[in-house]
């Protein structure tokens, strides 16, 4: 017999709590499995032993479902940077504490790749000092930048949210009679994946979005201004996606850094719409799809949703398995039928790397994206949950806030 | 037999299309009603002659459906203020050219105040030049911030998107184990209706929004920082609702007017982030729910949906009834079981008037909305729309963009 520990880093997603329900109901049904920790914020639960056994926290196969449409962490999240061992043993050696008064054999941490930095050093060190206990990553992140994986759970999701939210904003921005620009700023950080999904539109038969700009391709304010004037001579209401990271002149972005040493991105919207208005001088409105793009769970698709939980679900087998020290991956066999296969990957080819968009995805005028792109992110949005409401709002579940603190 | 012309005017809305959907609906059941004419962008088109035969654009009870799901203003929208027939009788004079060529018996007008003063003003112009025309307004707008009515089509729906928004941003904004204060900016214009409804989130269990600042109630940025420290002092991540409309200290607001003397309203949000960074110094943000709380009909109320094409066809049923001079108006008869009844009411009731939050709805500390509230609000959210999908996203209804210019 033994327990486990599971952990959510990172910023929110739609899908990180299914992920955490695939694990839970995987665990469930190994009979050598006893306790299922949850640990509070991430690998700081495990550092300081603040864990939760879940099985007296999710009771029925509602309180499940309900987890699986609840958007976020419902274990809370942290941004911790793990240090090299060789840097700072104490760390290392509290988790190794808390794992084995636990009687933890395997920890699985759902995030980003900085959290997957976190599982390829603990799986180190835990081989390096012979400690039996597995390490899994189950990847998550809406910026869909990790390397290895066809794509992350989560992103699917904050896709469809912004597909379908670019297209309700292009309804709304051509109301009037007067020519007008609005320009959507979409999260992703370095990579364009989330702004080119918004080009899904296209093969709905919308003109817009008629520019997208991202990061990977080629920027600059006067072509920006001029691929917008060619656009108002063909369109009366011109939409604009582009990406938070898209590099611009310097002065707009914050520079602040966050403990991984990331650029805080945020700006470009409202810098674009400023010039737009200084030398243009048309109506425009620039809108940040801000948080919403990334916890907006009453509108996930349900692919994404399912799938979270299957490689949270196939976390565990691997485990059981005997892999420690990877990262649960995507592999895609095929878009339609779109078919994918869940494998396993080393950690440290997925730890701190970052996969940017396809050059063949962006178009030869780095301005939109091309039709080729569709393929790949079409299966990724389909599919809606049957979404259980109270008094009319989508329900969550939550866990009472004195356990989290 | 006479025709029928139909116009949608000022911001959009989830419902205005459901509204068209309904002087449709009912006038194909009118034997003596021929065509259906849509003017484009409003009162604009009647003015110009810009009219559109609906019947050869609507053709299936399929696009009457995706109709009511696609937000916005299916004919083009306008903000165009009529003038006083005493000042510039011109404009009448080509409206009523427009009306008697196409042989239309009855206009009507959906929209917001502004639309009403319209549908005063002509009405009471045809009334003085004995044109038997009938003029019927049919009431739009998120602020809910009409006289006589219980509430506004369109209301409800942004109601509910800004109540489940602002729950998934409450799981987004409490994951880490730092302080932090999330500030949320919605709409409304001077009234605080869509503001509070987002304390429905009481009723769901939740103690957030925290703090909540409505224009009826006093405002000062130094009780508003005290009441965020209060509030941090009990909850780890405080979240802030506060309408736009909240009166701030003189330089917040751009001081931008527009035709109708408005001042744009924004930035109040960004503002007290500001403030609280500075004088609090904790993690803040601020969200600006901008146009998606006004077009993101993938999450609109069926309630207001409904209601909305009821009182479109109520309108059509008034002016057959010799009304003009009317706007469609609901009177709640009960908050559960919730019932209501349409009526109709002089425009010159409604027309350029406001409606307020009354003043039991607010707390006494100024900063909350009582329980009382609720019953209000909660049946206008009520009901989910069987939202038609095309490749994962929901569909839309429009018209090309050349039949509009």
């Amino acid at each position: 017999m033994m327990n486990i520990a599971v952990a959510q880093s990172g910023g929110p997603t739609c899908a990180i709590n299914a992920s955490l329900v695939g694990v839970f109901r995987e665990a469930l049904k190994v009979p050598e499995i006893d306790a299922i920790f949850g640990s509070v914020n991430g690998i700081e639960g495990i550092i300081s032993n603040h864990l939760i056994d879940l099985k007296t926290l999710i009771n029925t196969n509602e309180d499940l479902e309900l987890l699986r449409q609840t958007p976020s962490t419902v274990l809370g999240s942290c941004r911790y940077k793990l240090p090299d061992s060789a840097d700072d043993e104490e760390v290392y050696k509290k988790i190794v504490k808390t794992l084995k008064q636990r009687r933890i054999g395997a920890f699985f941490y759902i995030g980003g790749n900085d959290s997957m930095d976190t599982v390829n050093k603990l799986s180190a060190y835990f081989a390096e000092h012979s400690i039996d206990i597995k390490v899994i990553g189950i990847p998550k992140t809406i910026d869909n930048d990790l390397c290895v994986t066809d794509h992350t759970p989560g992103f699917g999701s904050a896709a469809k949210y912004v597909i379908a939210t670019l297209h309700e904003i292009v309804r709304d921005s051509s109301v009037y009679s007067i020519p007008s620009v609005t320009i959507v700023e979409i999260m992703g950080r370095h990579a364009g994946w989330l702004t080119a999904s918004s080009a899904v539109l296209h093969a709905l038969g919308e003109t817009a979005p008629h520019l997208v700009y991202v990061p990977e391709a080629e920027f600059s304010l006067d072509k920006f201004l001029n691929d917008v004037r060619n656009q108002m001579a063909k369109h009366k209401a011109v939409v604009v996606a582009v990406s938070e990271g898209t590099e611009v002149p310097e002065g707009v972005q914050s520079g602040v850094v966050d403990n991984f040493g990331h650029k805080y991105l945020s700006g470009i919207g409202k810098y674009l719409e400023e010039e737009v208005r200084r030398q243009i001088g048309c109506k425009v409105r620039s809108i940040e799809l801000n948080v919403m793009q990334r916890c907006s769970s009453h509108l996930c698709s349900q692919t994404d949703i399912d799938e979270s939980e299957a490689i949270g679900a196939a976390g565990v087998r691997c485990a059981l398995d005997g892999g420690t020290g990877k990262v649960m991956v995507f592999r895609r066999v095929n878009d339609m039928p779109y078919t994918v296969v869940i494998e396993s990957a080393d950690a440290e080819l997925i730890a701190n790397e970052e996969k940017f968009l396809p050059r063949e995805y962006i178009n030869s005028e780095d301005n939109n994206i091309n039709d080729i792109a569709l393929s790949y992110f079409l299966p990724l949005i389909q599919g809606d949950l049957n979404i259980r409401m109270d008094m009319g709002i989508p329900k969550h579940f939550t866990i009472q806030e004195s356990l989290l603190r």
